[in-house]
């Protein structure tokens, strides 16, 4: 199992330049090339003090999974479904580690976290079986399926999953892209404030990360580096403006997310 | 008024490559560049029928909008809403003129047609008022905006509109970029194997292409050549297997698209 990371470095001759590498004992092993196809080490290592870490890879979307776990299928009371039932964020949605989740300009209602496993597309990826599947998944990431909860169901026609859950930071992946996850035995813990609101297996899962693949590459090409966010389960609350949000699964690490502390007004871009 | 086209030429020099340009009393007048930022003339100039028109701009995303002309809105019985309804279409649905519209594996139910405008965005674009949205609009194209109408409520609970209308080649947009379109005095013509289904006024629509700029700016960032779908209007059908679907917009062109002939099997990729 290997942890790749993406990061900028502040130094004059990196000037804020994106690079990656993987994690190995608290050193940064820099690759250069493409993530995903055959990089390449660098030679050069640093410390973790020396960069700031971004979202794991830019995908080109995310998908997002909804009612995909028997805990919360049963809170529901609504059965678990025969197909992925899916929204897409957008690639704008996207945050990393430490990056602000921001309050949309004119929304003061709910903003609720969602702690979620994610799976990284490593190939394109279109019409594949469960038995292909495990060739296309890169790694894990975590996910926060941060959601403006009030305007999901603000007009009675037409439930509006892709407004709520596309606002720009919404989309908060990360730290690290962990290949060879053993999910089966983990847990989606998720605190806020640091207090633990989320607890849950991942062995609860209705479809797996390999049926998702398989699924939803039916339904859409997936490219390297698409994130499909697996679905929460039991636990799910609001933030307030200002709050610490954390999303951790042992073997991935620990999604750290701020909530903007004051309202952006009209004004702000 | 402009016509901006993209285009493949099969000579062996250009070998396939993208181009684009204008389109000029029936002549190919080339650019190079951005299309969207200060592209420059190559002095370079083709006949029509020395090129294969691709998708005019090559969007992240298609953003498309539901319940946004009066008369549909009458004939469904629902409420125009008080704000744009939207499911986000992803990149990999795009297909340009000439392309086929593939049926997805598996699926054989009814697959629709809805002829519609596009607005196409020339600048990042996000919180702009509606009079500032004309410079973030940087033209308008014509969208088919197909949909595999039987998964659309398949499940109860979760209308599934990413999924229906987010298949490869669901996404058909062109035949060119217009620019200053006077859409106001404009109808949507859609005919199915030449016989007229589709004629709307696009005087008709409930959020006009600034609104919704401005609107879905405060929702997402928008992105250079991305495409809002301004929504569709009355007679939607679905296209039997080896049909050809026409979309036409006076100032625009016509989009021209065929269904694929034979079911796709489990094998095709």
């Amino acid at each position: 199992m290997s942890l790749w990371i993406r990061y900028t470095r502040a130094t004059a001759k990196d000037d804020g330049r994106t690079g990656f590498g993987l994690l190995e004992d608290g050193r940064v092993i820099e690759y250069e090339g493409d993530m995903f196809a055959s990089p390449r080490r660098t030679g050069r290592t640093f410390d973790l003090e020396e960069i700031s870490l971004t979202s794991p890879c830019v995908p080109s979307r995310i998908v997002a999974l909804w009612n995909n776990f028997h805990a919360l299928s049963a809170k529901l009371g609504k059965a678990l479904p025969a197909h992925p039932l899916f929204l897409i964020k957008p690639s704008t949605s996207l945050a990393g580690p430490g990056d602000t989740i921001r309050r949309p300009v004119g929304y003061d209602g709910k903003i609720v976290y969602e702690g979620e496993l994610g799976i990284v597309i490593g190939k394109r990826c279109s019409n594949v079986s469960i038995e292909e599947a495990a060739d296309y998944v890169f790694g894990y990431t975590c996910v926060n399926d941060v959601t403006a909860a009030e305007l999901l169901f603000e007009d009675a026609n037409f439930p509006q999953w892709c407004r709520a859950k596309g606002y720009d930071t919404f989309g908060c992946i990360g730290p690290a892209i962990a290949t060879g996850l053993d999910w089966q035995n983990t847990h989606v813990v998720t605190t806020l404030d640091g207090v633990e609101r989320q607890n849950y297996p991942l062995a609860d899962m209705a479809f797996s990360p390999l049926e998702q693949v398989s699924r939803i590459s039916r339904d859409m090409t997936l490219l390297p580096g698409d994130v499909i966010a697996c679905g929460t389960s039991l636990g799910v609350g609001s933030m307030r403006d200002g709050a610490t949000v954390e999303v951790s699964i042992e073997g991935i690490g620990t999604l750290t997310n701020h909530v903007s502390e004051v309202l952006a007004t009209a004004e702000a871009r």
